[in-house]
């Protein structure tokens, strides 16, 4: 091992309720966790706008980034009893596990779909950029912060390290399977992740899973599938994320228009403006958005403050499951929300499944999630839904649901007998 | 009972990882926990600054508020069982265990010490005053609310409801202690919480617990003392608690000297100036009050700036130890670093425990805390520390320790060789 | 409610690490529960022989049966604050839940395939013949006892109470998917069980299920299907009972063939005899079973001895996984191991899986499991697995997995260079 | 490290509930694990008569041994991470925490009180008699035996081994404290036992803590406290072993009174004349015990008969607690029993708390047990409680408690109305 890495006189530990205690030997590792950048990461949360829907959801990125880095030390630490492991690679290896999550935002989801904001790119020049994060690991030697944005970017050419951090059962995902499924509370997302660390047997190109401990991954697998459509997916949250994106979308709109807000956004006139800085992007945390939605509840625009307003106070859209003729009725819905003076644009929105970050297993879809491959008695290797009958049931399934969100408390405000209300409560197929 | 009292349609849950479910049955409820001044609950932090040091305490005292109602919830049921509950007490217990901490801001110890707020005045205030939550309270009678606010308050007449509330051992303690276990992680604060239910007999002034269930309170007496001493006391929390002391006190200091502010903090104006309204104080919250330190740190005053930057990145203050003699060379210390050009007043603190409101078991100390009475099998009650030894080691015993906190770096930061240094490094001991 | 049906003057509770407390209230349940013979449930193993494998697993059914009947208790609450519960059939329906199992015997797999006994006519006769059960039944009418019986037979006209019991999903199954899952620590087995009692809808013929809580009972199936395979077919644990099997075996033959026990088995002559009335079937646990196998070790016989010897010490036999072409080279394997002395009727056997009394989830195949209907939102009902692309992916699949058991170690035993052992070597495929 | 430790090809695992995993790495442990002598503690249940208390605690000593072995297993690797261990002890270390408990007989503590055996003295004959056990250390070297029955015995000259093994604080108690809290469910049992690992100093005589963690042992010593009043001594379970020890003593006086079994009980003849050999002991196990009781129950002598009838159908004596008076009141009772045909000899026991093995924390009473001592940051040590005030409370209290025993259902079977059973009530003040 390189000199360059400095043990810590005595290990620190970080308490933690998955994985027990979270252990620090390097000073490497405890430098870069003391960087803003990373302490950035205490005020965005895991999970965005879930809290809504299950109140235990309050856990920060911080958690769930200590949480990675620490399964990743310990497959290392297996690899390593066994022989199997390439002791070069360590620092690395911890490094972009701890990191891997570094550059994302305030409710990155809808950020990036208003401001065309991506956090991968800022992930990589948090890591290479002038920050704390890049002093730190340049100290390292002078290409060492590369090689961890090419960890996390994929392009590293040592494919078992990539794996490690980025594969479809991988450090990332076994942490927050079961780190949500904790503070959700929610009985689903546990899995015997001891089992599979040991089942995991590392190849040149990637780790692959002995054939004897199938049942876990297919277990891991289900466990997934599980968290995406209870509790990733929870209409109630998606409800609240509709919300956020037309917030933002107004606020720049207004901008745009040259709209005099009571308040200047100083933080976030860069993103309406496009030309964001890594520095202004650093200032941006969720604390700093929900100021914002706070003051704008006074705001003198109607739409801003009242969607303002509803994310605050957790007032949220109504939705109806969209048939394929009420796709098709979209358009008289349109019309009859612009008749009663509620704003479409602001007021309806149909969110699909499918647009989301979906991946509980597409083996190929995605040519940068290997597909799981387990290892038979004879030395080949079969990818997992070949094997399992569960696991082929849920793979690389479509299932699109599209679902209408609109303000339902605003339309039982309409006058009861008006024409609109009847019209509007006909085509969302509700009693009036 | 009333027909003011509407039952819901059907039950809503709340997955809560604390108690699995948290049901409402009833309209009040639901509307209660509707309101913004409720919701506001999800942006103050259970814990304030502890997250610092245990990462899981991330929560906030929304689920804790849910908890309470809960434990009030099932206990009621237990009494009901048993021939032992009033009907017409239930809607006004539960809706005061569910609204006992509205009145909590932002960091509240903090801003009590700095500001001189109360946050059990605001509570009364949000249920008297001009409220959303007021309003729903009152559709059930026009004296309603203050009855809830006595029941908060301690005052109303019913002295079992008060106890099931507000005593030695009541819904709020215990849903405290179990939920800031679960998000810590800590293994202490786990006691047998369905044995106390089951051995809690309602009489007229209080609750009174059967003697053969001694132990299980015993129990929760001992998770009470080792959850003060090792997660709520925590030195390191205690730091970050100093250093936003610090802050508001500075920001406080620069406004009343007429300092102009880059950006003017108009939500805490009101504070600076002592003129603060209900409608004030409901809009502070915890991301208002990190959006400010975020700001701050930018501000051309070198003291708040540093604090703020200290705060927000976890460069916190260290901490000696303070014995007697060490104490007398406060002066001597305070001189110091004012040579070197290290504020005290902003720098240096000494924090005693023996402030901190503990009350892990001090029977009749506070008159507001009734002890714990065992209910003996010949009728007669026993106070709690009179029968367990254990608990009685423990009782009315103030181990006051004194903490001196202080910016180690800077210390260090000072040149190596000067006096006021080495000065200063012999006062707090540490090797130079 | 019937005034037959006396309540306890106090509550009594049973600690219990699934379901925290079991309440019993009934005079009824009380006296059940102190009779010999659902005492004598704690000694019968939960699990048979899976405690040579899991080795936590060393749980009775004595525990497992009153966690039926509180899930039971727990449910029929839920179904009465709703008002959709006929109060009549309580004390039936708990006393079913309660004793659904009395009728087990020792190790049951392994004594009805050598002796033809039945569990479930001896659960009858326990409820009906000359028993303490009887007698507490009897007092409550003369034909509640046979009441009893029908429900836990199926043959009770209250459909509903009947699945209560006995259907897909009912307190039977879940209990002991929970209590198995706790005994052996395998992290399979979890499942949100109180959301699926909220989602349960009784109706005339059997309980429903809303499809809002479809993902819950889908976990369940998962659980099941998972226990399955890695806890209930576990080869080890099938290794023991195919050595079991053979002991009860031999025995027959030799007390059959004039065979002079040391000690003469007394408890099993019935047994052997084929005339075992029900007092000498209660009499019968798995600590006689355990005597006998313990004194058998010293047996003149040497199969008898070694078989039991193998048994008490764990030393058990070893598979493999038959092909289609073993399937035919069984023959010669069968003449080789007589070839070598090992005498293949009792030290050689084929154990299929699908022969095991497996049911994960096939609707409509065993006419007595109804399958689960989904109650969806227009009222209609439809079965899961039409809804669940993962419960239809393991539905009325028979997964037949044929393991070849021998005892490795006597294989081994022979001869390195004897043409016998290389030839059963190859036949077996393993190296020599 | 020597080569007659040979490593397992493959790391074998044992699924265990308590610490998830049990991993063996060393064909020694494997070896020891698969002999008869260790196999059978999987027929000695682990709390004795507690499952009559609570239905969960149905393990055996068998998980128990596993778990010693584990934590030693870990705490060794802690220590050799750090360079703080002598790797020529680790063999021995772990046999010695696997064996500790192998001379453990059924209900030890009945037998030892009637029989005179000694579990400690077996425990050395198993290790160093002609055993399989034996046979297996005896293969690592000719005094390897030797070694481990005297760090077993406490006479080794290692104290740091012996001290990992038998303290206050060993490996020993930590698993039974865990394990038994799990299998009986209750909440209290739990402490932070990695923190205590991660404060263990070795040092030449003994294991010290960090002060900084002395609240995790404090923890600690007042689980054990709980688990002591709440679990070991609960006065059902002393019940039970009170006519378990009458069972003993009545067969016993039987068998030297020349009375003719209805089936000689020839495993416990050696117990009866006190030439108990190793073979005799070994093949002595709780299934041979209730076997007897089983049969025992047809006995012609009424005693014997009854209390076999009382033990296996948990009809268990009721208890009166005794002050002084009752204490000088027995003569009284013995009498009135007497006269009531009811032999006090068998059926009237005064049972003494201070008689039991306890020692939640008595330092230096039994010199076996070291002090638990604290490492104080100048390097000295300080014995717990001088530190503690919690444990300080509960050190060297003999909290002695007598009960008297008595069939409260025989004396309710006399006349109602005769002067002996008025007699009888009012010196065990019931009413009758």
């Amino acid at each position: 091992m390189n000199e360059r890495f400095e043990k810590l006189n005595e290990e620190k530990v970080f308490k933690d309720p998955v994985h027990r205690y979270i252990h620090v030997r390097d000073r490497l590792i405890w430098d870069l966790i003391g960087t803003s950048e990373f302490q950035r990461l205490r005020r965005i949360r895991q999970l965005g706008t879930t809290f809504l829907t299950f109140h235990g959801a309050e856990h920060s990125r911080f958690g769930h980034s200590l949480g990675v880095y620490e399964i990743a030390r310990r497959i290392i630490d297996i690899f390593r009893s066994r022989g199997d492991w390439d002791e070069s690679q360590t620092q690395l290896a911890l490094s972009a596990a701890l990191l891997h999550d570094v550059g994302h935002g305030p409710f990155s989801h809808a950020f990036e779909k208003v401001f065309g904001t991506d956090h991968e790119r800022f992930t990589q020049e948090l890591i290479l950029g002038d920050t704390e994060i890049h002093d730190v690991l340049a100290k390292v030697s002078a290409d060492f912060p590369v090689q961890v944005a090419d960890v996390i970017g994929k392009t590293y050419p040592n494919r078992l390290v990539v794996s490690l951090i980025s594969s479809q059962i991988d450090a990332d995902r076994m942490d927050y399977l079961l780190r949500d499924a904790y503070f959700t509370g929610v009985s689903y997302g546990h899995f015997d992740m001891e089992r599979i660390w040991r089942i995991m047997r590392p190849s040149e190109d990637q780790i692959v899973f002995k054939l004897s401990g199938m049942h876990a991954v297919e277990d891991y697998i289900m466990s997934r599938y599980q968290m995406y459509w209870q509790v990733y997916f929870h209409p109630v949250s998606r409800s609240a994320e509709v919300i956020l994106t037309k917030i933002l979308h107004r606020a720049k709109v207004l901008y745009e228009s040259g709209y005099s807000f009571g308040q200047t956004p100083l933080q976030l006139i860069p993103l309406f403006e496009g030309g964001m800085t890594l520095q202004d992007y650093i200032r941006l945390d969720e604390s700093v958005m929900l100021y914002y939605f706070q003051t704008w509840q006074q705001e003198r625009d109607k739409i801003l403050s009242d969607l303002c307003g509803r994310f605050m106070n957790r007032r949220l859209f109504k939705y109806v499951q969209l048939s394929k003729d009420q796709l098709i009725a979209e358009d008289a819905l349109t019309d009859a929300f612009r008749e009663a003076g509620i704003d479409p644009e602001y007021y309806l929105e149909v969110d699909s499944s499918s647009d989301c970050p979906y991946d509980f297993y597409r083996p190929g879809e995605r040519e940068e999630r290997q597909p799981i491959l387990l290892l038979m008695p004879d030395g080949s290797r079969h990818e997992l839904s070949q094997e399992s009958d569960v696991v082929a049931s849920i793979t690389g399934k479509r299932r699109t649901d599209h679902k209408l969100y609109y303000p339902k408390d605003s339309v039982l405000a309409l006058p009861e007998s008006s024409a609109v209300r009847k019209k509007i409560s006909e085509l969302l197929h509700f009693p009036t």
